[in-house]
This record gives C-alpha cells, structure tokens and sequence, in this order.
C-alpha cells in the first residue's frame, strides 16, 4: 500500500541495486528506515529480532534468505544451512516453516547450478501468492461496506478493527485491512477506529500508521472504548485478522478481540474475520479449549515504548517497583460471536457446515 | 490504608507540627511525595492540578482548605472567598461543591471568632464520615469474599478491578477495595486483578501501588486481558467502584468497565459494584440515553506517561504524527449485566426494586 503517496510493499526487491529490502518495522510509526538484506545472516537477523513480523511476511522473509544463499552457495550443505539457520530465528511460527519446506521441495531435486534462478522464482511466487490471496480477501470483503454504505446512504462506514492485520503483517493489502483499502479505492467513506492493542501496541504503532500513510481516515481509541462506541451506534462493523481459526470458527487472535466480540455481539455490530484459509486449523474444533496460549513477558505489560520528549524511541515503566504482570498475548472468542469468515473464497458463516461448504476438501479431511 | 507497614489517610493533620498533609499523587506510583498545604492557595492549587482526585478525596481536601482559611482570617468575606475560590478549581465536580457547601452551611452563621475551630472539628467530621462509609462498605463487601472463600476451601479468592476506586481516591480504605483490604486482615487469601485502565493508567499508576505498598497479593493486567482470565475461571468476582449509578442501577464508570460487565455475564462471574449512596442520582435513570459522557483530550490515547530508563517521570508518544484519537472517558453498564451494588447499607441486586428497599427515603423522592 502506499506510504506519503508511493506504493510499497514490505519486503521488495530494489529495480536499481537488485537488493532484498524491507522495512525496519521496529521504528514504526516514529521512523521509516528501510534496509538492504544482503546475506542469509541479515535476512536471519531481519527475523529472530523482529525487523518484520506477521506470518505472512515472517514466511516471505525466509524464502527470500533461501534464495540469496543459493545465489553465493547453491550446494546441498547450503540450503540444508539455510533452511535451519532460518528455522531456528522462531520456530514455533507455521508459515516460516511451510515457506522454507516449500523453497527446499522445489530446490533440492535441482542440479546447482539451476537453484539460484529458481530460488529467486519461487520466492517471488509465495510474495505474489500472498498478494493474491489478501487481494481476493479485500475483494470479498469489500462487498460487506459497500451494503452498509448503501444501507446509510453513502454516509460513513466505520470499521473497528483490533491489533495489526495489515499490510506490514503480509506482503501487501494485509487481512483485516484489505477490504478497507479496497473501499477506499473504489471511494466509499470509511472511517477505521484502530484499537491500540496493549500490550505491544501494534494498532497505535502499525495499524494507525499504516491508516496515516495511506490517508485512510482513522481514530486512534484505547483497547477499553470500543463498547461503547458500539452502545452509541457509531461501529458500523467490526474486522479484525486471526492467528488460528478452528474447523468450526472459534477464532484465535490477539488477547481483547474476545471482548470486542462480546460488545458487538450485545448491540447488533457484526464481526467478522479476515483470514487467508491456511490460518484455518482443520485439526481443531474446540478452540477455547484445545489451543494453548502462549503468555508472554510481564515487561510488556509493566513498559511501554514511544518516543520521548526529546524525540528518541524508549520505553517507560508504568508499574511500581514489585508489581508482576500477567500476559496472555491471545484469546479465543467462541464461533458464535463470529458473524462471518472473508477467506480469497469468500465469505462463510463460522461454522462447521458453513466452512465445509467453502473448503470441501480440507474439511472432508478433517471429519 | 498501609505504605510499608505505617497506616495512613490520604489527608491528614501531622501531629508535630499541626499542617495539613496530603500525598502528591501526580508522582505515583513512582515516588512518594508527601507534601504540607499551608494556605487558601496551596490546597486550591492541589485540587485543580490533580495531585489529590477522586470525588471523595477532593471534597475532604476542600473542606479542610476553608478551615485553614478561616485559621486565617475568620471574615464574612474570606469565607466566601474560600468558597469561590475552591470551587473553581474543578466547578463540575459535584463533591466539591457539596464540601464547600457544608461547611459554609456550618460556618456562616457563627460568630467569626468560634469559626477556626467550628471549621477544623467539620473538615474532620467530613473526613471521618468518608472512612465510616468505606468502612462499611467494606465490611458489606467481606461476606461476599467469605463465601467465595468458603466454597473455594480457602482456596484464593481472585478479585479483579478496573480504575483505581481506592483509599487513594477516598480518605481511606477506597470502595471497591475495601472489602478486598478487609479479607485480608481477616486472613482470607486474596488475590487482585489490577486492570491498566488506559488512557490514564490509573490501575497500573494509582491501584497497583496500593496493593504493592499495603501488601496485598496482585498482577497488573491490560484492560484486553480479562476476559481471556474469565473464560478459564482465573476471576471469581469482579469489583468496581462507579462515578454516578441511575435509580435503576445502569452504571457509569471508567471506560471499559462495560466490557468487562459483558465479559463477567457471559462467563458467569459476578459483577458488583462499590459505592457510598451519595453517588447514586436518583434523578437519572436510564443511564446509556441520560448520561453525557465526557470526551477528553487525544494527548491522552495517543501519550503515556511512565518512568524513563534514567528513573525520570515522563511520557512518550506511541502513535504517529497526524493520528487522531477519540477518547470517551466513561461508559455505562446496562444494569441487567450488575450483580449487585454494595453500599454502605448493605448489598442490593441492581434493580428499582433492590435500590428503593435499600433506599426508601431517596427512591420515595425520586417517584
């Protein structure tokens, strides 16, 4: 999407030089530093540290390293290197590891000397894949703000949306925001409220930058106002993105998305889920009680990062001295809070006839 | 309430010297700044900048500013410009004027030279009165935490708040804290849930140094965390305080609350409410179309203010340049999601019928 009028993607390769570049997302909003990647090391730091983030750009990232190590070594010892030294920067992240799987499958039946050219090819591949497939979730999406801005007579439509599900989460377009950008385009008056998303605030740094960038019209609101901005009428839809959908739509995602749920849900705002179907987890029905969530550092909740006074991105402690946290960075909101999946198929109830009728073949597999 | 093992009130008279001292509550949770107020224009100074709040505690702080007036200058004249100058530090403050009213009530017609001591003995009374409230109120509150006890086996009871309604906020023991520091002299094990309570952070700054200093066993959570805690039975009960409850007891208070109203009825955790009668308006009674909520300032969402790496109390901004914010400061809890009210009468169900058997003489008027 676009940045002051430029359009971007969050990992490309530069016409001039030929280099891997991405954004340093660390910086975000304050600062807009794009650096080169030039060796597996870089694109292995890229990750562990967080440079980028989001499954999507997580995976993208990786093949991207596969194919600049098989540029300077395309023998059999480097990519077996490659795919660990990359595996290990976070492995517990599915999409880092179906890209590595994916760049190895293609490579290693190839002589050498043809896995350079190809490297580059099939990284490019899963970008574009990715593009395609947030494009298509924007297109289906788009068709939910268009009836509401028809139903209010081309007055605002405004959106809620929870966390960081776009662009700079993916590729491009990102999830949750792709059906916004969509309507944007087509010019529809939409209005995001961007919840800010303690305790890492990725709305405040990301999504609300992203919003600004772009010249999306937006609010930055605390995790606590959303419910009654709903009791008042003014949420016209919640979207929010998913770290793991189950097979009859309970919805993981990032820790408060459960209570917005709950708001919508008690005033007649409808939620819905934008999600690319691989975040779909055929394996489990029952979310609340079969995924485990991961709680985090208390520092994250006992700190916040921004800039200071003087200008410089730091950190403050909120907390007393010896007061501990709790951290749970997910939760689960029960299928039926959930008033639709936007999948690149389309938009289906959450429920199990409902994703089965769209996904006949991976939900048949899970019976 | 106890700072490290030494009881205090957040006014008090200092028994060496004779001055009246309050706590500088701009410096929490970070440093204790105890700070004497020697005149008219100390006390009017530390009601409009903030470093006493909450309703209960800037009446106390008024009343006892008269009286250090009237130590002053006992005049017809002082006495009104004691008034006035008081009550413009914060006009909408509803507590405010009623301590000024009292005791102008009580000092205009004395003789000048019986006011000094007539204002003392009432700025006290004003104050004691404040504990006996939160005193009973507390003492209402423990059977409900004696009965989780009990049904747990002594198991710990988990409590979870939102906002700071606090000894902080009061003169001592605060309203929804209180029946939490009463189980706990009583040996109960008890356990608190401190909600951040973004924008102002009062939870994190104001409710976590309380328990921290008197010792209370406690985690700091962000305000998206509890509901996550609810739906795996973490919560056993939630206690707020509220800032003005409808004869038919809707629930204003800090924004979130609401939230965590739904979340507690969906999981079926009780949800009550701490309050001296003094803040129920009988004259309002659906409180989502009669309540004007107040929409403060966007430096507040999108600034945080902590403790820098170098111990400095500052604040750091989170969001981009050209963000916007919306900021409602209060919300209303439908009372069909409140378990019940805790009052200093005792505890009644949320309901016309509940608050008038508690209530006659105030329900009786409001017909």
């Amino acid at each position: 999407m676009k940045i002051n009028g430029t359009p971007y993607r969050s990992i490309w390769r530069d016409a001039a030089s030929g280099e891997g570049k991405i954004i340093d997302q660390r910086w975000l909003p304050h600062e807009l530093r794009i650096v080169p990647l030039h060796s597996l090391a870089d694109f292995a730091t890229a990750i562990r540290d967080m440079w980028v983030r989001g499954a999507p750009l997580i995976g993208a990232t990786a093949a991207w390293g596969v194919a600049e190590e098989m540029a300077r070594d395309p023998s059999d010892a480097a990519l077996q290197n490659a795919w660990e030294v990359l595996h290990d920067t976070r492995p517990t992240a599915i999409n880092l590891r179906w890209a590595l799987d994916a760049m190895r499958a293609t490579l290693a039946p190839l002589p050498p000397d043809q896995r350079a050219a190809a490297a580059r090819i099939r990284a490019e591949a899963i970008c574009d894949e990715d593009v395609e497939i947030n494009r298509r979730i924007g297109a289906n999406g788009l068709t939910l703000l268009r009836e509401i801005a028809a139903r209010k007579g081309g007055g605002r439509v405004n959106v809620l949306t929870h966390c960081n599900a776009g662009w700079l989460a993916t590729v491009d377009w990102g999830t949750a925001t792709s059906p916004v950008y969509h309507a944007v385009a087509e010019g529809i008056d939409v209005h995001v409220y961007v919840d800010e998303t303690r305790p890492r605030n990725q709305g405040a740094l990301l999504t609300a930058w992203e919003m600004n960038s772009h010249g999306v019209s937006h609010d930055l609101i605390v995790d606590n106002a959303g419910g009654h901005l709903m009791q008042h009428g003014e949420i016209d839809i919640v979207i929010t993105g998913t770290d793991r959908t189950t097979a009859r739509g309970d919805v993981c995602n990032k820790i408060g998305s459960y209570l917005k749920a709950l708001a919508a849900h008690a005033n007649g705002v409808p939620f819905y889920v934008a999600l690319p179907s691989p975040t779909i987890d055929w394996t489990v029905r029952d979310g609340l009680a079969e995924i485990p969530i991961e709680e985090r550092s208390a520092h994250e909740v006992t700190h916040v990062q921004g800039r200071d006074p003087e200008g410089r991105v730091t950190e403050v402690q909120i907390s007393p001295d010896g007061t501990g946290a709790r951290n749970p960075a997910f939760d689960v909101t029960p299928a039926e809070l959930v008033t639709g999946l936007i999948t690149e198929r389309g938009i289906c109830p959450a429920t199990t006839e409902g994703m089965a009728a769209l996904f006949p073949e991976f939900a048949t597999a899970a019976q």
